[in-house]
């Protein structure tokens, strides 16, 4: 087995079957990925909340590769164990107008932005709101200090090349994976997804350093990420037509509990929203967050889970929010 | 404070602010119900896929009550605190035509029909597949010897009664809780509910022994159910305008890990339901489960996640079932 490399600037803004392969290897072989974040260098750690609105959002969400695997045929299974990630210096989360899935709610339609300080709090696990939120309208409140959100890095893209001729957005998740932003899927899981095309042609990228089940606010914590995985091709797994994973991640509020609200609506995605800003309420009252701050701690650490999806006509989703974020311990 | 106890007998088909109360208690008082199954008596231990399809719906999920508490007023929380849960000696899990997340698929238009042994099963913590499955063609594969459920005790429906006037079905749940089939809400868990008449009216039944995120099949492992809680009026939580809740349920899969499949789609219910049906195939090809045996192994232990909602025009839904469900110990 070798060891390849694919470089920073090894990167594409579409998945596309005619993009040539950055590298190609053989099944079992393992790859390192440099890979920028999501904002694909537009944002720095001293950037502020204009620069959001001044970002470019067909420049974001590139991925790295592809890679081609030898021997992986369409209606094979590419096997992706993810072996190492290491997260940049910095991570930023935003409100980006127009984007979330509270984009409608008036008050969200200013874009905000908050630094977060990666490089200190990775040896410790955990990263905090203590520095500073740039809402664009002021200094963030100092109920934050308490805010203790677990650093559970993974890619929020991995994903193969699609049977259709064409360039397709790297923003949705396709049955091919891509922009999945499933939390799950930190160092030690691995990864199913279906090939369509000769070789698979895998890429990796979107790095984030913690994000919720839902990434509700549109953003987790993005950062730069080196990512380290196995490609093995699979022919025995033919059920697989959308990914599928093993994951051990560990549950961030099995110790503490969960503070959860919840939504009930006849049309489940509008449940989740519910479930969402009743929980901005509820931390806006009981923890003293800004609005906003709430709507971005939902995204980095609150997970939306389906807790009842027959009893119609309502659906019950709840936001489930873990109580060691909130205990600043 | 007192105790209180509401009578097996003393349960209601609706939501109704004009039925009476069954008992009167203070705030901070305690209450034991003893509560029916959720088919209210309609199927036993020996019944069979055939008498699903007889039972009357319009009679299932009856709930105990209503308990007016004193001082509760129109814009209060009622806080319910689980204190005891004790389920019965056996408990149900059916496919019930045209009902569940899949109930249009041609798969799963006949009734199936599973008997847990429970009281044998309590003190082990898990409960088998083991024993039959009715599916009305045949026996079930002996693949299921190595299925374990572990138990994991709430009720299905607590709730208050509506400010409308009339008579409100208990199948859906409400704003004011109900039949929230919310699988976190175990002893010791806490429930907050927005009182929207004078004494609140709480209720609760549909005894669950286990359950997943979801529902998905439409039942969960049905049981009769003995629960105790404490009811208190809190002045102090304007904002709860649906039900939340403070739980510590240990997460099933938190020693082993998941396995999880996704569905991928633009509209969030259509991902939701792909997402069963890829885990319906994996545990086919997999682990030996007749198709119909695995869609109620997802309704009483996989859970559905939000794991991506806000990349359009995709969402992506995962379902993930505890890994050490599969493992035969």
């Amino acid at each position: 087995m070798s060891i390849h490399a694919v470089k920073r600037e090894q990167a594409n803004l579409t998945w596309d079957n005619s993009i040539p392969p950055a590298i190609t290897i053989d099944s079992g072989d393992t790859v390192s990925f440099d890979c920028l974040d999501a904002s694909n260098g537009q944002l720095t750690a001293s950037s502020t909340a204009a620069d959001v609105v001044r970002m470019v959002f067909s420049q974001c969400d590139q991925v790295n590769g592809p890679v081609f695997v030898r021997g992986a045929r369409p209606g094979d299974t590419l096997q992706v164990d993810v072996l190492e990630l290491q997260p940049g210096a910095w991570g930023w989360t935003a409100i980006i107008p127009g984007f979330g899935l509270l984009a409608d709610d008036p008050e969200f339609q200013e874009a905000a932005l908050k630094i977060w300080d990666l490089e200190r709090d990775l040896e410790e696990g955990v990263t905090t709101f203590r520095e500073r939120v740039d809402l664009g309208v002021g200094a963030a409140g100092s109920a934050l200090e308490r805010i203790r959100v677990p650093i559970r890095p993974f890619c929020g893209e991995m994903g193969v090349a699609r049977r259709e001729q064409g360039a397709f957005s790297t923003i949705p998740p396709y049955h091919t994976g891509g922009n999945m932003d499933t939390r799950h899927l930190t160092r030690g899981s691995t990864l199913f997804l279906p090939v369509e095309v000769e070789g698979g042609l895998f890429s990796v990228g979107d790095g984030h350093a913690a994000q919720g089940d839902g990434e509700v606010a549109g953003t987790a914590i993005e950062t730069s990420m080196k990512v380290k995985v196995r490609l093995t091709v699979r022919k025995d797994k033919p059920y697989v037509n959308t990914p599928h994973f093993v994951s051990r991640t560990a549950e961030r509020g099995a110790e503490m509990g969960y503070y959860t609200t919840t939504g009930v609506d006849p049309d489940v995605r509008e449940a989740a929203r519910s479930a969402v800003r009743n929980m901005i309420s509820f931390l806006a009252a009981e923890h003293g967050l800004d609005r906003r701050e709430a709507y971005m701690l939902c995204s980095v650490a609150g997970d939306l889970r389906m807790h009842e999806v027959v009893d119609m006509p309502h659906y019950l989703i709840g936001m489930m929010m873990p109580e060691s974020v909130l205990s600043g311990h």
